[in-house]
């Protein structure tokens, strides 16, 4: 396998990869999304792989509090702390060594310690992934962008309720964060490269 | 004039009229925008009625540093602190009463002291108004939601580049937001009726 | 009983008790405390009495990511996330309808949803008891004064290493933060009042 | 000139001077500090040392709000933005090629794109010098901590009202921040043996 220059560079990162919002709720349940189907088995490769060379793998997961989550207003109850809805969805259970980082706002990093782990992990990029491009994915793309993250999303492994949605999510995230938009394969492929270098 | 009880709800609130990005830059300058024309006329009755009941009005400037500002990678060089550029344009130009807030990123209240100003002054209720509504107004909504802050939009004091963009972030910001869309010829005669009960 | 026109103030007021570091290793663990025991009683009591108030009871504990936190490089291992050191001691365990915010750092709203939480709750005053008054408490009381909360604390329901630390961590809190140094039994009497009142 | 192994990797380092409050009010003015005068000369020679060095230079100063800043109802009235008690003593006036970041609390990342600048100029340490060293030094270096900077205080460059505020002042950063405790004659040198490397 040959690289290019470009992904070279990208071999010697500190990546973590978010896993955002794949939970019951956002998959089959109230606020269901088919097209999430499409992406389960790419986030789970990418997830093997990267947890085989040692990057972290965060679940950065909807926990509203019942009755009195202010998100509620929105969206009506889902994802409630504690019920079945708010687990991750049985295809990609996280592992004993994966993080799970609760949230309850559309960015992982409001009112979460998400900063703090990826500065205690020495991550210096972000790989986002799951449930929606224009919503969890672009705030939190934001808040990256503020903290100095390099921002990196596998179009195979996000997705939103529409094509349209999807296209704008993406098209807006690598406009004003300076997202990289990829793919599964091609950052599967840098991680074996580094674990054929190591 | 006779109100419907939602607007009678208003009339009690806190406002802060938020006036972002009316600089030269962004009106006529390198990222020049001729939508702004529209909604100028709009934004000084605005301004000035507010002025006229005693609700603070609050430019929120974009001030970039010059050479280093991270978001220059994505925009290139606008709006540098201290230039012509970064200055609000004669037609809204600040009376002295007026509060400055520079800013550095797309969210008004990103390393700023917006939401110290807001509880200072007893704020409930934000009225953004300015550039870019899909950008700009559209962080600066979700920071203010976070922050407990009610978010009112007058339609025709906001704009985007082009039509799409602007139906789009209204859109965007009304459904994720809670906010209200409204226009400047409501929010005005809400305040008229106030000064007359007063 | 008769209250003077301040604790009739008080009586108005949305409060919420939070009982900060009661765990394990704080108190007879690692970081051992003894003056924690002359607390224990009078928190419980506090707890029971907002309880049946109706006043949310907030647990803020330390939970440290084992490994690799960078607060061990201060303090060295303690109340890592999952033990038993990080558990609430058994004389003070949270009832079902208590609420548990985990922290990571010296204050509860570093990488917390402790203002989100709050603002839902409506609460404007936060009681702060617990360990240790010159540090977590300290920590705590400043991020409340940014954001605006009335700070109260029960000098029978806080403590540190030494008086000369509690004394100066009370000073210090009262002095830049304008907190209000009470007791527990003013602080059950005011409830009290309030709830035969209702 | 040899240095040990600490100073040598102390070399390798983006630092950032940063002088907190050595206004007129605080100095001289409403809440002057007559232990100051001690630390003048110091911070001047630590400044000009940097500023040859290319390192940043930031003044992180009070800017209070007439009338409504939340502060007043601590210390009264002092370094109100615009006046001549906000303003730098003329011993330190800031070169033209220094920072500003007026700030409106104890922490000078409060309120303030402090750390958006810190990223921007790849600092990794920052040098906390001025007034008062258990009160804003106290709270900026807590920040610092939670955002991975490290932090250094060369006591002769920062003071308190007393000698045991300014001893408490120093031991608790050093404990709960990991602090290294300097002085401004060992940083100059540091600074010098870097400039002859280079």
């Amino acid at each position: 396998m040959k690289l290019n220059p470009n992904q070279k560079e990208s071999i010697y990162k500190m990546k973590a990869l978010i896993i955002i919002d794949m939970l019951n709720d956002f998959v089959t349940g109230s606020l269901a999304c088919d097209r999430a189907q499409r992406i389960i088995p790419n986030i789970k490769k990418l997830a093997e792989a990267y947890r085989e060379a040692g990057f972290p793998v965060i679940y950065n997961n909807d926990a509203h509090l019942a009755e009195i989550d202010a998100e509620f207003e929105v969206w009506g109850p889902h994802a409630v702390e504690g019920t079945e809805g708010a687990e991750v969805i049985s295809e990609l259970s996280p592992e004993k060594s994966d993080i799970i980082v609760p949230k309850r706002r559309y960015s992982g990093f409001t009112g979460t310690d998400l900063h703090l782990r990826l500065q205690e992990l020495g991550v210096d990029t972000v790989v986002l992934t799951g449930l929606h491009t224009n919503m969890c994915l672009r705030h939190t793309s934001y808040d990256a962008f503020v903290h100095g993250y390099k921002i990196c999303i596998p179009e195979d492994c996000a997705d939103a309720f529409d094509q349209q949605q999807q296209d704008d999510g993406l098209a807006y995230i690598k406009k004003l964060y300076n997202a990289e938009i990829t793919d599964s394969k091609t950052l599967i492929e840098q991680v074996l490269e580094k674990v054929a270098i190591a």
